[in-house]
């Protein structure tokens, strides 16, 4: 029997204006995931191989998904999710990206490098509340997590 | 500008009363895209490598999003996630696994393979309904598909 925790979701943004629309929608939803934020990629890294200011576990569990966006200083997205979807460990974590590009490059490079889905941050409140909508209802709600370990 | 041109979604899909379900609940939720089924492996690679029955390329379009049922006579749904996700030029199109397998094996095994998502089977059709309601507004409506080649 698979049972739904509301298992912890990791949103990664850089820009607190757009995590706090976010963190808003969700709460409006009534999500009951618990949300952990990282602003860049190094930040990325260091939670979820629970290093640097995350050793304690505690503080960071496995995520059930993770919402990424690409654009981010320092290690940036791109980076992240290959170097994620190369680890055996933890490649079994949904990763979304989230972004503003709809540069075919990019799309293709996410597919590629192994990403669960893509997508472009609309540009109206109305199509953001329908996407992050969407994106609740599906990964935090009927989509069945990986094993966690 | 990504433009979704209610591409192509292939179900994957051996239960005939499995598939009128799901096309009927898609019908009802006035889905756009064009629906395809397969009913077994072997069906599914003519289906995307266009051989066999599938040589005219107008029977068989590059699928969008794949709705893949595991348990399947002869060439089974694990082996071909495993085929597609190796395949550089299949790998990017997403691939949701339908399931009534909540086997942690099998869970393990789609998302190391490289499945883009995971979905048990509901008992009741209210479940049912809701699961593909979620698949419906996540992978045909806000998701960004791959760059068709």
């Amino acid at each position: 029997m698979i049972t739904k925790l509301y298992e912890p979701l990791l949103i990664v943004e850089d820009s607190d204006a757009d995590f706090d629309i976010l963190k808003h929608l969700m709460e409006e939803m009534v999500v009951q995931n618990s949300i952990y934020r990282c602003e860049d990629g190094d930040e990325v890294l260091d939670f979820i191989y629970q290093q640097g200011e995350y050793k304690n576990p505690d503080l960071a569990p496995r995520p059930a998904v993770i919402l990424l966006d690409l654009n981010l200083p320092g290690t940036d997205g791109r980076e992240i999710l290959d170097r994620l979807k190369q680890d055996r460990q933890f490649k079994e974590i949904p990763i979304v990206v989230f972004t503003t590009s709809a540069n075919p490059q990019d799309i293709q490079f996410c597919y590629q490098k192994g990403a669960n889905g893509y997508l472009i941050k609309p540009m109206t409140f109305s199509e953001l509340e329908k996407t992050i909508r969407a994106f609740v209802d599906y990964w935090l709600e009927v989509n069945t997590p990986p094993i966690s370990n």
